[in-house]
């Protein structure tokens, strides 16, 4: 390797280091659950992957249900693997005025004033306190923390510009945990209120 | 009348004139029809008035539609009245998803890149290229544009702090004509992404 290889490597390396692109994943309505939930909507069926997520380990299953509320029903909505610790069905603000549901917007995880929910696949139906609507973060590795100037748990604003609909959202919470991959999640009212395509990037104002 | 009672009318009257809060009306997926199209979809049936909007004149209609594009239909969609010149479906992003369409985000009445939408009553059905999703934009007086220092067309930003979901939009056009009630325009997506609640107000950062 000669001394232009090097400077080249060293480079692409800082350039990387120092871009300031946050990518950006929308998420779509989709649940989790824990082992016991998922032996009672899908007993004796193996869970699936069907695709892997961005973030190490996750993965989109196979397995599909049908989440349901006192207004409506949403069919098709998609468990995300692997399986947690507690159950949780994420949905949008759009989702939750079709099902007749008034959920908190919280992190992942805080379920202190989750709604209830009724979760119906092929084999079997639960009903549980567990719907939220998902505040917006970052997720990134400390590495990154650093390099942005932030710390896990901090609130910061991030700016998305598109076409027609440039948007600012603040609120937005640094989630700095070692192995994270940086990506911001949004879910598909924010990402539609912002015209947000696919190689749509954010960027962080502080 | 004595002096004090005067000098409350002035209080009030200047702390209106600057009074910066912007209401904020959440438009859902609806329809303007022209007269021709009017009477294909209702023929020999009388507009009828459901309910005042904030804008002079304007009113939601008892007449409802079904719309579909290629991927799916919603029904129950509302005529606005009076009738126009021109068509217009006006949808969320979200909506074009279900339907199926892949809309442009403009102004009302910017129907040169609008795409097909189908539109079926209990009586008729047309299929017509004017379904946009409607660009966000502030309603107001001239006088309410001097005061603002902003003009007819130009664009601006927009805060809207609320819980969990403070939201700079920029992109916000302003279309000041005489007439005009002052309030902000902005989609179902929109007003979920910023978490909008009833009395949630908007303001002018420029």
């Amino acid at each position: 390797m000669n001394t232009e290889d090097i400077r080249t490597i060293v480079r692409e390396t800082l350039e990387q280091f120092f871009d300031s692109a946050i990518p950006v994943g929308i998420s779509n309505r989709h649940i989790h659950l824990c082992q016991a939930d998922y032996d009672e909507l899908f007993p004796r069926v193996e869970i699936t992957k069907k695709g892997d997520l961005k973030q190490p380990g996750e993965f989109a299953s196979n397995q599909l249900v049908t989440i349901s509320g006192p207004k409506g029903s949403i069919p098709k909505v998609r468990l995300l693997g692997p399986l947690r610790k507690f159950s949780q069905v994420e949905v949008s603000l759009t989702d939750a005025r079709t099902l007749g549901v008034k959920p908190p917007v919280v992190l992942s995880g805080h379920l202190e004033q989750a709604v209830p929910i009724t979760i119906k696949s092929e084999f079997g139906q639960i009903t549980r306190d567990i719907c939220i609507v998902a505040k917006r973060h970052i997720h990134m590795s400390p590495l990154d923390a650093v390099r942005f100037g932030v710390s896990d748990g901090e609130s910061v604003s991030v700016e998305i510009n598109t076409d027609a609909r440039r948007t600012v959202f603040d609120d937005v919470v640094i989630r700095a945990i070692p192995g994270y991959v940086l990506e911001m999640h949004i879910d598909t009212d924010e990402a539609n209120a912002a015209n947000v395509q696919g190689n749509t990037v954010a960027r962080l104002l502080k």
